[in-house]
């Protein structure tokens, strides 16, 4: 690799967002909302023609038009706008293109026609004589109309307005014009599409669904975590206790999983110096995704055996770490290593700070502080197919324990022409990697697509989507390929033959990060984990003073066997306890009475499933361990 | 707490390095070590007559005196030095003190007697001129004379020279006058000295044996850590998978502790925004210690349900963290709290950053990356008592855990005239809170020393001292109250009698950090840790080929059970391989050869105790099993 040209945006182990112009061409789906657009524009049109509209494209789940008006439209409104909508659909107009010149473009914007029904004088397409602008000088200017509705549009669209399935305005929020706040702020009007009534249905029951499984409202009610913008900074939750016990069981299943897996582990600090992300490849192409610097005035006075700095540099910088790599790369320089030592699997739950843009940031999905179940796993070539199958394997297995039964990897290959500037310049190692990387999940059997032309830089990469229990799909984890970067930090092995050689690295996160992993956990579950992940795993509850200590035997004796279980008694009445453990989602109730003590039994209530009977209690006792021990669903 | 004067330091869970001048006065043995290094300067004048002297001061565990000769001193030249001390305590010369003018000592610097054994023409004491011109007006000028040798000296020396016990030079390097770097380079001559001979053997035979267990060299050897100063800074610890073990048992040994003890774990970020500190009270009074702030050009668009800052603020710094309280304070703040939620004892292994002089910093002794065993409690009044005395049986168990038996805590007291300046002004709460400390310091039966007036602005704080194995002192922890932090942060409790009332803080991290606890434990164990604490806990020796799978199977019978279990096979002999294996420290060496196979048994070894007899493999397994469990000794 030269040093002489910009790389590509570096190892980045979280997937980057999709955005629609990364497609290669606009779905079916997506010319139906497209041109549903234009037909709510239409109808806003017959209300309010004084409208004016900038931009109206399809996006994820939907469409929007942004649109600038005299007065506020209220989802109250809706209904006034799809009943127009449904007449211009009734009407069946033939969505009609034609290309026209700059001029005959710029005079119809002039006269108001463009985004308009007709003429309208002294109201000029204020926003389409903006969008015209942006065209440039050669390429070609389309217009498409349905009925009088005359607007400014590459396409494509369906054939006529009637070929229009299933809608619905969805929502209304505010957007500057052009993204800019320099700009005038128009008002976004949301709606969806689908192709039946069936599947617009379905898709508005799960947008209900995934509303009352929301991570955010969830995880507010159970105080999973929080977020203190003001002082901790936007971005950045604090996990609360019973947000802390998901961490730090999701940690567990990974460190036992990595540990039978033969990682070993290694812990970095957070930050470094600006070298280590200039020899990377991060610094500068990679800078504004982080943090900014920490400028010391000056390091480095001479150092003793303890390893300090030697020689006086003038100023550092400091960089909070956005990535665990270059940290695991210095492990791996750290000693002499020869192909006995390999593979070596470095795992470490690493937290990592990205500066994502405040207006990116969402609840957990997207944030700055990133618990990534990160590993690095350094091979020969030979060794790669065998340690890229047993990570499948470890995604298979991590599916099964949540009961992820629809997932899909997303296997992203180089594209010929990129050689040696969109991807390392190694073409017979693309080709090698990828054959192996194809065969491994061929013989696994895993769903995969093929993308080509996707990959990283420094090799291919393989995104994993997983679906929620309500169907919602999430991207949780990405593994990569690396070819490159070990070779910029001059990593070696010495080989069989006598010479030195640079491993292949294999980046791997199947659990994402905590926050991401976690936020989709709530939404699979509803907030319902199973036993072994539940923040409050047991209460017991002594119907009367007289069991009290009877049940605080039993709560000592799970607590002996890090059971998250605890007592409740208090002068309320039984069915109020019950409902408050029912309502802060603790997993086993355990009700003692009388009776039940006299038994040495306890009557069992599991959240959401009522009462289970009573039973002795050594039996329900080794049954909780048992279905903690093996992380039962 | 008035917002308008300066605070004192901050919450500083580490407890800070003691200088000579904080000690009251000088200790018999200072003053014997003192007079010691006026002997050595008599020595070394006799041998080259033109040495220059600067300052002669005791240090802990000895002296020194800065000498500026025309020629490199060496441990070579110690025996000679040496021979001329005996001389001179031989001589047994009276310590004569004499009080000056200041005229008559500039004079008989400029003759170049002072710190010399008598005139010495075109030779003056330029170093001793400098000293005189930094004591101010008004203040007694002394001397003290042994012999032919005068000195300008404070005192206080021992009666006679004869009274000098055993001595011995230690080490020769280099130091700034004054300690600035613009000022001459001057020679460093160390030595200690004792009242007997057998003191001073002893404490040889420590210094030899400590040097064996240097964590550095252990810590290498052993390949525990590495610093990387070039990349990732110095001073910041990158643990290696062994050394990641010993973090990691230490992680899990304090959260099953603080589990037992009621404690919830909660987890933060490793920054926040300048605002958090400006409210703790860190900023501006502890900047210095702290990493320099990351400055973002622009923050917080109007922020969604995410939680993201509302309202646009033109610039933000974010500093590093430099202690994890006042993230805490933020997560108690975060829901109204009542009298019946306390006490909430929030836990968090933390890692915090500090930016230490790099002078200063020292292998895993003095670091900038601190993972520190951190919990605030947070109670009431009432509750305070039993708060404190269930940290301490902390301690005690900690204490019993890794086999220390000598142990001192060093209890800080306000002292009265500086309360409402050094000191939070709440007499009444630091005279009851002091005296519960006390109480239950004698009440446990704890080994403690009281101390007035070195208490922290917040409340009494109780430093923490234990012994190594080889009798050197580590302050490892410090349990700090704090009255006036969490009012800052506004932190209330509704209590029963229906007000609003700040709760008590109780700082506390016995394990201290990561980094010094394991370089403590380094040298206590030597690097031959306990079973449950070994890196390498089982290695299994296959004699041959033919007990490979039988080997196999008890390798991954333990490692089932998580044990660090490895199978070590090749064509080495067997005894190269059982050399190995003591050589790297594993624990447990079970050796299988034909006979053992047979019999389903193994041959037992253990590390530094030789072999242990052939027995059932069963036993074995099971044993090892409960030594781990029950952290054994």
């Amino acid at each position: 690799m030269s040093a002489d040209h910009p790389q590509p945006p570096p190892p980045a182990t979280l997937p980057e967002r999709k955005t629609l112009d990364q497609r290669n061409a606009m779905s079916e789906l997506e010319r139906l909302r497209h041109s549903c657009a234009h037909v709510m524009a239409t109808a806003i049109l017959r209300l309010w023609p004084e409208a004016q509209f900038a931009a109206g494209p399809p996006v994820e789940n939907g469409f929007y038009y942004d649109v600038d008006l005299g007065h506020r439209i209220t989802p109250d409104d809706f209904p006034a706008i799809e009943a127009e909508m449904k007449r211009e659909i009734k009407a069946n107009h033939v969505f009609e293109k034609r290309v026209v010149s700059r001029e005959q473009a710029v005079r119809d914007a002039q006269s108001g026609r463009l985004g308009g029904l007709g003429e309208r004088p002294g109201n000029p397409s204020r926003y389409k004589l903006g969008n015209l602008a942006e065209i440039p000088e050669g390429e070609p200017i389309s217009y498409y109309r349905n009925g009088d509705f005359l607007d400014l549009c590459a396409g494509p669209h369906v054939g006529r307005t009637g070929n229009l399935g299933a809608f619905k305005l969805t929502a209304v929020a505010s957007a500057y014009y052009k993204g800019d706040e320099a700009n005038p702020q128009l008002q976004r009007i949301y709606g969806t599409a689908f192709k039946t009534r069936t599947q617009l249905e379905e898709w508005l029951r799960m947008q209900e669904e995934a509303r009352k499984r929301d991570h955010r409202k969830i995880g507010a009610e159970m105080r999973l975590f929080i977020l203190d913008p003001d002082y901790t900074g936007p971005g950045m939750p604090l996990w609360l206790p019973k947000g802390t016990v998901l961490v730090e069981e999701l940690e567990k299943l990974a460190k036992e999983t990595e540990f039978a897996a033969g990682y070993v582990r290694v812990r970095t600090p957070h930050l470094a110096k600006e070298k280590m992300y200039v020899t990377s490849g991060h610094l500068p192409y990679y800078a504004e995704s982080m943090f900014p610097p920490m400028q010391v005035a000056e390091e480095g006075e001479p150092g003793g055996a303890d390893g300090a700095s030697r020689g006086a540099v003038q100023g550092d910088r400091y960089y909070l770490k956005a990535m665990n790599c270059p940290h695991h790369h210095r492990i791996f320089a750290a000693e002499p290593r020869s192909y006995r030592d390999l593979p070596l699997r470095l795992a470490e739950y690493g937290c990592c700070y990205r500066y994502e843009q405040s207006g990116e940031l969402f609840g957990l999905m997207r944030v700055r502080s990133l618990n990534m179940n990160d590993a690095h796993i350094y091979c020969t070539e030979d060794q790669f197919a065998d340690e890229f199958r047993a990570v499948n394997d470890m995604y298979l297995k991590y599916f099964k324990v949540f009961g992820l039964e629809k997932y899909q990897m997303r296997f992203s290959t180089h594209g010929k022409e990129g050689l040696g500037r969109k991807y390392v310049g190694e073409p017979e190692l693309w080709l090698k990697t990828e054959a192996m990387v194809r065969r491994v999940l061929q013989d696994s059997g895993i769903n995969y697509v093929e993308v080509a032309n996707e990959a990283a830089f420094y090799g291919p990469k393989i995104d994993v989507q997983v679906w929620s229990a309500i169907g919602r799909e999430f991207t949780i984890a990405t593994n990569q390929v690396d070819f490159a970067v070990p070779a910029r930090f001059g990593l070696v092995y010495h080989d069989r033959d006598n010479t030195d050689k640079t491993p292949l690295c294999i980046h791997r996160a199947p659990l994402g990060t905590h926050e991401r992993f976690i936020g989709f956990l709530i939404e699979h579950y509803a907030g319902n984990f199973p036993l072994w992940l539940a923040p409050d795993q047991v209460r017991v509850l002594p119907v009367t003073e007289a069991q009290l200590e009877y049940a605080r035997g039993i709560v000592e004796e799970l607590r002996a066997h890090q059971v998250r279980a605890e007592l409740e008694y208090s002068n309320d009445k039984l069915q109020g306890r019950i409902l408050r453990a029912e309502e802060a989602r603790v997993h086993h109730i355990l009700v003692v009475g009388q009776r039940e003590q006299e038994a040495g039994a306890v009557a069992v209530r599991i959240h959401g499933h009522g009462h289970q009977g009573v039973r002795p209690r050594a039996e329900v006792v080794s049954e909780i361990l048992a279905a903690i021990r093996e992380r039962r669903a």
